[in-house]
């Protein structure tokens, strides 16, 4: 009998204890013995829950328990979640969180304390909602060399734009509707929209696939607020989808790239059919090529579905760590995203169509495709680094405005 | 030191060969100790072969070698894998195969043997060419109870699918392409075409997600050679791609169904959009919902990484066939695929279109589209058994000749 504590009874936290108690069986027989929760910890009263009896508002008890070998943590957040899952695993016991926050900025640290004491920090629950995604990185392609990983790592902002290109809504118009379905937060939907959600999880998944920590405020990060239904429909005219990618690129002089971003997809990719709140992530490494991991972002019962196979992973006496690894970076591991070669797409106003297009060729080179958009144009400009890039901008003349410019990436 | 004897010098076993040298330093982190091929054991001679001084024409040697802990058969076919594999399992070595005819026809019997002796027996390349999803399945999604799968899992017959289509190719130009292209094999292109590659995979993944052998002599299995251009065309035109599937579902009942054919697919669906030489497979479960593993399903460095991964996995202690297994099926497990209620596509000729509409009204119910299709219409029937269907296709008067029939698939 493997005995578990729940650290934050909330959404994920009862979906866990749900699941554990509704495929009780099936668990029991992959484990090889039964799981079951002994404590529940929340410093809010639950009257009438059934799991009341086990509600307990001191972790120092958790903590204290020697049945208690496996730790769940679905607090989220910082504080208290990092003292507690770190004072778990000092004390010896394994834990398993969803909580992206907590292993984007400390993950390296917490695996280092799992492994010396060959327990396990586990956390397939914090990118993808469920979806498989970390064991299929750190264990089925474990004979490849990744090159890189680029992935619509936000269910929110995917739906968001999606019904901006289908039902030609707004910015603001998709956000009220999220908001309103409950897929956006209604007090500061920042998290979701800024692309803070996203960088969390392209630090995770750059962290284990490259060796070396990414941490969030390492990585450039820009959100979908300005995207416009203009850009939306031009980018369709041109072939292309507009999504908020999170990637992470290994360069060939072995540094790592990583960035957030609103960026053109060509439209017949298949991240680029990824819609509404669905994620799809895409690994690229060496032997395998292209593959392509595609389910629902988020939920309660997929997520707690996932925090529960790393339980029943827990039980298990493999060392994990050899693969499930990473160390903390070194300042120069990080390149600058503005190094990578890329086409750009640009809206300009301010001038007839021809003397825009003379002014984009003038300053980027000719464009591989020009439309007229709106009062301007928008274009396709050829590969340039976004060194280059930014010099072009400077070189425009005053009258040319940039209404948006976005990178165009090769997936 | 793992030292590993690959059986079989071909595609697969070379490539395995390969990766290990190549990756070679990856691969010692992640086991946690270097791995090397010791032996390779082919009846043919490779004059001059980097490998030449590991060939070895006698499995006897291998078998009788204590230092070989791993044995890769990638020979393909029963005859002689089967025994080589039985006899490796049966001295206490572990085997990593990407042979989907052994796995799909004696697997029940291989994990049983392994499971025994506490040894390895691993198979994550005979599906999907090197994409994670046997792992995924036992492992990953070990929380969840699964209710279908159902994939694309033969590169060949879609890549000829996306070509009938996006070109208007027949089938015969759309196989010549393929022979053409070494994706098909051009003295009997049956194993592809006909649905027996697809059946196999099936097996496999029906066998682990539910648990009992699924043989491929209980499948019906139906490949695309009846699929005509019109067909294509109408399919499009009606908001469906036409692929080849393999599914398996658990019936309420306990029983599952499985079967291979080609079938409409919603536009929109993210099976509907793999396309060319790509798999797709689509895993359904109770709490996890709907995931998607997409990638190349074929090629030898691919199926080597999946190999040599295996390889790696076998190093570790851990009791692998508490999740991965599945015992021999009873009769009663499978039931007839003809229960399934399902929406149907059918192409009729032999009368005016307004003839033709009527009488499909009345052997089947009103359709829920109709269209002009060449000499007659195309349709989309209402949900209904198959034995509804055939007795609606026997009241059919003698002038409406059915040119096609298919399924239309929920997925």
């Amino acid at each position: 009998m493997i005995q578990v504590a729940i650290i934050g009874y909330g959404t994920v936290g009862s979906g866990v204890a749900e699941v554990i108690e509704r495929n009780a069986e099936g668990i029991a027989r992959k484990a090889g013995q039964p799981i079951a929760v002994k404590y529940i910890c929340d410093i809010r009263d639950f009257p009438g829950d059934p799991n009341e009896g086990k509600l307990c508002k001191d972790f120092g008890v958790v903590l204290k328990d020697p049945e208690v070998s496996v730790v769940v943590e679905s607090i989220g957040g910082l504080k208290p979640a990092y003292q507690f899952v770190k004072d778990s695993l000092l004390a010896g016991k394994s834990v398993v969180t969803s909580n992206k926050e907590l292993v984007a900025t400390h993950g390296w640290e917490l695996l280092q304390i799992a492994k010396e004491r060959g327990i396990q920090f586990l956390f397939e629950a914090s990118v993808g909602g469920g979806t498989p995604i970390i064991r299929p990185i750190y264990q089925c392609m474990a004979a490849n060399e990744f090159t890189e990983i680029a992935g619509i790592l936000n269910g929110t902002t995917n739906f968001m734009l999606t019904k901006m290109k289908r039902e030609d809504l707004s910015f603001d118009e998709a956000l009220k509707l999220a908001q309103s379905l409950g897929y956006a937060e209604t007090t500061d939907p920042s998290a979701d929209v800024d692309g803070h959600d996203a960088c969390r999880k392209i630090c995770i998944l750059g962290s284990l696939a490259f060796g070396r920590h990414i941490f969030p405020a390492q990585v450039p990060t820009e959100g979908i607020r300005a995207i416009t239904t203009a850009d939306m429909a031009a980018a369709g005219r041109l072939g292309y989808a507009i999504k908020l990618i999170g990637r992470a690129k290994r360069l060939e002089d072995g540094r790592v790239l990583a960035e957030v971003c609103p960026a053109l997809l060509p439209g017949e990719s298949q991240l680029a059919s990824v819609s509404d709140v669905y994620n799809g992530i895409l690994v690229r490494s060496d032997m395998l090529g292209d593959v392509l991991f595609y389910g629902r972002g988020a939920g309660k019962l997929p997520t707690a579905s996932a925090v529960v196979s790393d339980i029943i992973d827990c039980v298990k006496s493999e060392d994990v760590h050899r693969t499930l690894f990473w160390v903390k970076s070194e300042e120069e591991f990080l390149a600058d995203p503005a190094e990578d070669v890329l086409r750009r797409y640009l809206r300009l106003e301010g001038g007839s169509q021809e003397a825009l297009s003379k002014a984009a060729a003038a300053a980027f080179g000719a464009p591989e495709l020009v439309q007229p958009s709106g009062e301007g144009i928008v274009c396709i400009l050829p590969a340039q680094s976004g060194k280059a890039f930014a010099a072009g901008i400077a070189a425009l003349p005053d009258w040319a405005k940039v209404a948006t410019a976005l990178k165009v990436l090769p997936y």
